[in-house]
């Protein structure tokens, strides 16, 4: 392994040799990888098992050591994903028709890929997965900086991927899985401006303000989900019930998964016995507001620091509030811009929901759990932007792209 | 006026505010500016003369005091710009018929508001009535902060605007002209991620250095234009000629002004003796490469610098080079990825051109002075991004907005 700088200068030229590739091209790659991943099953068993006990002997969190596991029905989800990924329309090329100029001159909009594009990530090998496959279908190349928990998993996967590229004779880097783990280490990458075109930062405070504070790459943060659903006043409460259930305990360890649960006054003393009980038999623990305490006195009361915390667990904050105007203040002052739902029959409140919560994704009557790019028929995404710019919410295929104006005259010059 | 903090704490609440203006509110203060304008010429033509006088007492460069001219002539081009924004359809709303997913949802990509949007440039008082009109039909709170040489037309610019959307009921938080000269306060407000969605810095490399090292905020880098013109062998010279002449001439203190111009070894010996001898007659220094040397000896010597540099003045750098392969080479290594051009009959050449320069506008026979929103159909621009993120080339109203994803459902709940 050479320097950081000679690692994303052989990046640099790969993803311009790969803007070239054709669509075919690009989908063999892929199913390539899918027929390596059916082939290998146990070359990615076994080093993601290492990593598990790993984590295991280091004393890692559950949460976090579920986050590690790439199993057989993790593997099969990829595949799935990878088809997906093929069948998708390639996001290159032509952006509608060209338009001609009142100056005589035509202009057209060209989808082209970003360039090279940096992924630092925490745990979770299916990132690794995703991120190949889309930078590959985007015409990208990527550089994809683990966690030091999943590094086996990574290495393993980051072969798979080269040897899928160089089977349909695309350049190896375009992809390509790096082990740096020495922090300053990142900081000499963010300064690499010159060859790296994105930098994608996706996990906790830590990690982004060290992204943020060193890069003179553009970011586009991955932050924390910290989600909301606010039932409202009038509402089917056995509906409510059971998205709010959906939404906490699906998948807990994601960053769609539901944070704080807002609920109307209105509603609150017949929907809170109800949901408190259901959530605590799944061993849910609650940390409510002083009101939600007045009327389910058993759980824990939940503090300032509460309204801003990202569980990834099984725990959930509870405030019960005046109305809508009350919840989308709490969502839009404490929320991290990810994923918001409101519950409700009234077309106006949620509208006004949708209009003002300030979120990527906003969702009326549905679990937050359905932020999830496979979910909006996008494949697969590389994550989830918590930012405003160039891409919010789940960034799939197209929003790793970015374009270029053609104008095209006959000699044409310009009038003072 | 207020603490920084408190300026973008009210333009924040200002942009909300403004997101839920109509089409016709937006457009009333707009036409509402063009009167303003038509009426009060005095009011601005008075505090621009005194900054370009402060501008030869203070010994600026003539090029420089070009840039701050706001005259009859400008005036009447940004009323006319303000006119062509207000017939431009909102950039804000629906984005396309709702799509039903197989999980039974409605899934509706809706355009809406950055937010606060900060633009720190130089000089070119005209950037704070396009920044203005852009901010307010995209719905965005902006916040504009110029150079000290224009700090009394942009003040008065700015009063006209907040008089502007006073006058049909909008907050007039929502265009503010801030005056912070001190370098300090400036990297405070780049700190300000609560408050500020994206920054703009449009200018220099110092200004850019400051920005991207200080700025926790996302930035669009509005960098030099370091803009180029390569004229092939096969192709009409009298043609390429005028295209030169013109992307020279036309106003060589613009950002989209050529500064180098490459060309073709084959036709060097009849183009160069031509194009010189032009050039020298409208005053232009041409500093040239070795190659160059040969033919026309009078020039003078191109340093290495050369190839780095926006004149933005009657200078101009010429080297000869082999074929397109070598000019794409010299472009994506020296130039700023914002503005070139080939001149060339030769359609596969000119496809490769177009492919492989890695800019925001890509030109083939004409003029790099087109790179200019109101000849594009875009009204006007906030300026022309050099980034690849989020927005290439000229940015103007599409450009200034992001968007959200609504989710609509019925209660459904994720299936694990």
């Amino acid at each position: 392994m050479g320097t950081a700088e000679e690692i994303f200068s052989i990046a640099k030229k790969a993803s311009i040799a790969k803007a070239r590739a054709t669509t075919g091209q690009k989908n063999e790659a892929l199913y390539s990888m899918t027929k390596r991943r059916r082939e290998k099953k146990a070359d990615i068993l076994d080093p993601n098992r290492q990593d598990i006990k790993a984590a295991e002997e280091q004393g890692l969190s559950k949460a976090l050591q579920q986050r590690l596991v790439f199993d057989e029905r993790k593997i099969s989800a990829r595949i799935r994903a990878l088809e997906e990924i093929a069948s998708l329309p390639d996001p290159l090329g032509d952006c509608g028709e060209p338009r001609g100029l009142p100056n005589g001159l035509t202009l057209s909009k060209r989808r082209v890929p970003i360039g090279v594009v940096a992924l630092i990530y925490e745990a979770r090998p299916h990132v690794t997965v995703n991120a190949g496959a889309l930078g590959l279908k985007s015409g990208n190349a990527v550089i994809l900086k683990g966690g030091s928990e999943t590094i086996r998993s990574n290495i393993c996967l980051g072969r798979l991927w080269q040897q899928s590229l160089a089977d349909v004779g695309l350049p190896h880097e375009a992809i390509q899985v790096v082990q740096i783990t020495q922090h300053q280490a990142v900081n000499e990458l963010l300064k690499l401006d010159g060859y790296i075109d994105l930098v994608i930062p996706r996990g906790g405070k830590s990690l982004i303000d060290t992204v943020v504070e060193n890069s003179r790459i553009p970011v586009i943060k991955h932050y924390l989900g910290i989600c909301h659903t606010y039932v409202d006043g009038g509402t089917d409460l056995e509906m409510a019930l059971q998205v709010c259930l959906n939404a906490k305990l699906c998948q807990p360890e994601v960053c769609n998964a539901m944070e704080t649960l807002l609920v109307a006054e209105k509603i609150a003393p017949d929907f809170l016995p109800e949901i408190t009980r259901e959530l605590e038999k799944h061993g849910v623990e609650i940390r409510g507001c002083a009101r939600t305490r007045d009327i389910v006195p058993q759980v824990k009361t939940a503090s300032e620091d509460d309204w801003k915390t990202e569980y990834l667990d099984l725990i959930l904050s509870i405030k019960v509030v005046e109305d809508v105007e009350e919840a989308i203040s709490h969502i839009n002052f404490y929320g991290s811009h990810h994923t918001d739902a409101i519950i409700s029959n009234d077309r106006q409140r949620c509208r006004r929901f949708v209009e003002e919560v300030d979120s990527g994704v906003v969702l009326v009557n549905a679990s937050t759990m359905f932020n999830d790019a496979s979910q909006l028929g996008m494949g697969a995404e590389i994550g989830i932007s918590t930012d405003k710019i160039h891409a919010r919410g789940p960034m799939g295929l197209e929003e790793l792209r970015t374009y270029k104006l053609v104008i095209q005259g006959n000699g044409e010059v310009m009038e003072r």
